[in-house]
């Protein structure tokens, strides 16, 4: 498993309304993370864009910048000053709400302003959010400490963006350069056990004063047949025995646009799987490494999860199923269940949120009840509600802060640069 | 409302294992049905394949000929020789298991076989259908009438394609051809009435021995809250007035890839609106027509409907919601129910299924339980289950033993070339 | 070789200003020509584009009526009235002064008007053409006549786009039609002879009363050096010897866009040229046919020419080289030669036009003084000087009337339909 | 104008066989040269690739650096040590009998290796190469000095580049930066005068000792008719005049594939031409400036160029007129002129190479008895001989050893971004 945990703000701030404190605590030690993030990359590295899904490193650094300048200091700190008209422009990423952006596709053309200038920016920004915060009226606080919290959670996806995307350039680089040189330490797996999970009407979703994002509720009854859902993640060891019986040439396996893609690709592997001599290794921000038979399956595509979960006579959970597994609460409401990663549960599932996020076989949909907040802010999730699927738990790059019982990341079914992996589940009589 | 009802097997058809005879009347009818489809149009018009999604007219006349001779024939029928061995290859659509095939977007690239030499392949298989059904024994017969009853359904959803696909065509045309060159009758509509359906734990899917695609079953237990249903579809007149109130260009109102579509390709209005004088007319099948304020508004993309029910204030339905509205049933299970197409509900709902097919935000997944049959025939559907939504209902080109009460249609969100339209939902409290 | 010659107006059409009677003569021959030529066609098969450089048999049908309708009735007979004022915009190719047409890429969406309907229109334009011919005045018959001949030297031209185009077609199905059922009779060959030019100033390009297109004038000196040019177009078995030795996998052999394209597309042959159990065959319009080893190559790019002239120690002679070659004549002026296509020339050269029209190195330009007559005619030929490769002589396909000494074909670099082959040369010392 | 002038190599360079000092004090200002245009750069803008034919800064140092240690220290120098094998494939532009190469659209991907790093491998081969020039025997001096000498032609082409591409990329980021941010002076221009130039047989090309690229070879005879060349480049007002007379958007002044360019990309104005406040400004290497009426159009494409012409009632010239104007000799050889740049001619012809490249309309081919040398380096100019066309003189940016009467520069009719612009001719009775 590649080993590059974004140091977490502590959990005490994912409870309830933060305090001044707390908050100026975790704001400091949130943007300080994103600065050692970006700490190994030199100024080149930093302004790459491999494809029109990916950012550069310094976009990111800008753009989670641009989001505490616009939707906290510009409406709310009357003495803020911007620090660069131009940057409304250059930092927006998909709001339409707050006017034109710059396109996608060419944030890789930016060459200016350059790193020094965005971490010049950040400074700018930090030192007037901390002036702000400390000198806010008790009366504005709550809807200013929404805000932050907010910020600090857009923040912290990211950071986990900012690896996803510096996996993907570097691994187009022939020198397969390495975010961090040091060697991964060596994956675990025993046999695949399962745990059972009777049918019955459940809740899911998020409620309550904790922090989720708006896509997480309305909690909601759903009504589930039993299933058994894998106690840890498929393995590599697992994957490679699909690719070695055939997998990705025989159409039955496959839905039909996975199967259109991989035969339009050419696609025969993982994205990070490459052969070296006749062995096959994996590209990491450890460089390349001997792929590991018992670390889970990554950055895999749903189509290659469905795939490999169909050669295997399986099926991929629904969201529900996966939460409800997790949760082990019938319909009662969770409050802001915060996944313990590592730990087995009671249950003994494992690899909740510290290896790779998990495909389900849900499209992302809004839940009974939902819709967008008001404003520019209703554009956070909403409007993606469409052709993508959910990913439940979290990955080894994922930080704490974002990782919760009800959270639902998500992708286009085509999506191979996410750390996401399989955990099958099957129908149990 | 276009005017064009296929010729449709009578009800009879819909009920149990079909009966020796009426499965020969219904072959015998629903075959000469795809003929009279195709009686307007000129040999010329029956090659023309407008995009990839489409196909020819021959070659639906072909590929449903070809599935009684590969899945009935072929193998249940010692004594059949093939029309051409060729058309194994030429008319296969999809299916992987029955080998390799033509390329779809190379569909309209087959002048030959001619119109002619397809018929006399239609007349070939018609005969050797007739001469098999005669004289199968009464041990292998319900069998081979599942087979029968598949084909007959499977090549009536060919005749709402052949008038999709025509009418795409023909919409390329300058001179704008008349399919049918008669005037249709003018729609009526009244105010926008709304249907209560109370929460609870309802049932859904199809079950018992009547026919139903796979993806309709198994039936199983949904929970839903409480919801109101639009009585009748909206009109043409209400999606005028989403135009003319900027719908096109308020990104607000739609989503992310709507927006990016219409953006793309510079839409402003449903496909086959236009601008004549000044005057919106909208082309059909009995060519340009004024466009008809009370008839309800069709061929519209999932994405167009999804901005417009936004823009109303209200939703689309689920399609758990449309099907539970229209049964009122609660958790009983309902076998096969025909819907009646025209006729109100006791509710007051209308237009189930005499107008456009009913875009759901449902996407097109499996049911709980669901998995695909084994070979050649498991492809029918279940490949499919990935970036599309579910519409339900049926339209005034469909078949009338294509509608059931739970039939599933599916299409990608920006797919415009099906009649599609929207019926209204809403949260109720 | 493949055996499809259009039947030919006779040669005195060529000679000078048309008297009345030839010109009517000449117009009824090859008006009829094309018809025979659509002949063995379908309906069906007449409405196919298998791309965007090629169109429909109908249209050819259409477009050369077209022609006749826009340029010489509409201006010139008062009394005429147009079949169908539609057509106008259908049937425009790319006269922009003419006004808006039908997109090229979509010619293959016209099935109607009907090849029935397209045949009316021929008739009736034959008819209005026939009247004012035999009526228009002595005083306006230069004019005409000259108006005439341009369209029929278009028809021609069209004549061969008609079996070009098809053949394309015809290729794409896995059929493998037939345009013409017959087997062509065999090619033979000889040694490759040289024949030998002297260095000097010559004069090319075409002078004088006889017709022309614009493009092949002025006539102008040029200075060449010393030269040879191979007696024979070269052969498939050389070809064959030239893709045996590696031809399509050695860089150094190709122009830089050549081999970029041979790479993109994965070519390994001529694009007719097929394996059919380990053996060449070649898809001709008489089906598929063994290899013919002693035949012209045909049907390559001029990558393709470049890149075997290259592997051959040889070189693509210069259009100025091939007609000074083929004139034998220094500087005196030449009158509208009529290429003898078949038999030798006393200096030995043969299959000046009766096989294979001959890519040559010179990029198609203006010859000096040249530019093109005012008005929509004058788009016939100026605005194509760009990108594209001249060729010389004529195929044996080429309608007899199209040939001559200084007709100057042309294609871009990578158009593989056209009947085109290599004639060698080498600098002589 | 543009007020870049990179530091040129002393005239005595472009003498003869170069001396041991001369061809070590080339080496030096040359290889100085590049690192100075460098300078202003940060290492993101150096890591820009804004389109695939433009290559970032840190490429070309790297590439031209690759050069001298492919084709002079590897086969030469038994004791060089490469500075990293993997640069070998890296920095390859495009010989394949070097072997494989990373894809040209793809350097933007390489972050690593970094700016310094290059720098370093500059370094590292200048020692090298400085040490065996100093070292090499007298007997290998001639061959070594040509590939010192091609290799800083090579460098001085690149150095070009350099600029073009970086403005191009600079051109794409909204808030313009400047490549170099002092302003430019003001051009001045008089009426336009022309000089005639009587027919007759002429030579044109290289020949001789001194240096030149094996496309401007050999020298050759080439008959012209009497002709006028314009003793200027058309300006920025003339340019102007033609869009206000609607030159985009009348078909009749435009090559058919330019105006389907300007239709497809909706272009209106040159590259670098943009409308601030109703007023015409121009992005330039000093960032956007406004629109200069006295100085070159500049940066527009063969197609805009020969539109333009058309307008003017002129044509653009023949390479041979273009060349035989400037050295108004007649069939005397001229050996390795060098072009004065800025200075006018006895006859008043200016700006032959001190403001923009100018198009003519000969297409890029081999003269008469040319044939690349042997090995990699006959890749350099031969194998692009196909579908581009021939700019002469050379432009503000252009090194002063790259210009000769000679030298002859190629680019696609689309391409815009070189410095490219217009001087007229027309046919002189």
């Amino acid at each position: 498993m590649e080993n590059i945990a974004p140091n977490a703000p502590s959990p005490e701030n994912q409870q309830r309304s933060l305090q001044r404190d707390d908050c100026l605590r975790a704001f400091r030690e949130t943007r300080d993370c994103s600065m050692q993030l970006a700490a190994p990359l030199s100024p080149e590295d930093q302004t790459l864009q491999s494809m029109t899904d990916a950012s550069p490193t310094k976009w990111h650094l800008a753009h989670t910048t641009w989001f505490f300048e616009t939707f906290l200091l510009e409406p709310h700190d009357k003495s803020y000053t911007a620090f660069d008209p131009a940057y409304r422009y250059l930092f927006n990423s998909y709001y339409e709400a707050v006017g034109e952006r710059h396109p996608r596709a060419a944030r890789g053309m930016l060459s200016r302003p350059g790193v020094d200038e965005i971490y010049a920016y950040r400074r700018h920004v930090d030192e007037a959010v901390t002036r702000f915060l400390l000198t806010a009226s008790e009366a504005d606080w709550p809807a200013i400490a929404s805000i932050v919290e907010l910020g600090l959670q857009h923040e912290q996806q990211h950071q986990e963006l900012i690896l996803m995307d510096i996996k993907h350039a570097f691994s187009l680089n022939p020198i397969a350069p390495a975010y961090d040189p040091q060697t991964p330490p060596p994956g675990t797996s025993s046999d695949l056990g399962w745990v059972d999970i009777p049918g019955g009407l459940y809740k899911v979703g998020h409620e309550g004063e904790t922090f989720a994002f708006d896509n997480e509720g309305p909690r909601h009854r759903v009504w589930l047949e039993p299933f058994r859902l894998a106690a840890r993640l498929s393995t590599n060891a697992e994957y490679r025995a699909f690719i070695e019986d055939g997998g990705y040439s025989r159409p039955d396996l496959w839905l039909s646009d996975g199967w259109a893609e991989i035969q339009a690709q050419d696609l025969s592997a993982p994205i990070y799987w490459r052969q070296r001599d006749g062995e096959w290794v994996e590209f990491t921000l450890h460089a390349e490494q001997p792929l590991d038979p018992n670390a889970p399956v990554c950055n895999i595509s749903y189509y290659e999860a469905d795939a490999f979960a169909r050669w295997s006579g399986k099926r991929l959970p629904t969201e529900a199923e996966w939460e409800v597994a997790f949760s082990r609460a019938s319909v009662e409401p969770s409050e802001g269940v915060s996944l313990h990663p590592t730990a087995a549960t009671g249950d003994g599932l494992t690899q909740a949120a510290d290896a790779c996020w998990q495909w389900t076989s849900s499209a992302y949909a809004a839940y009974p009840g939902y819709s967008p907040p008001p404003g520019a802010i209703g554009e956070y999730n909403g409007k993606f509600m469409c052709s993508q699927f959910v990913l439940r738990g979290g990955a080894c790059i994922t930080p704490r802060g974002n990782v919760r019982l009800t959270t639902r990341n998500f992708f286009p079914p085509s999506a191979r640069w996410a750390f996401s992996g399989v955990r099958l589940a099957e129908d149990h009589a």
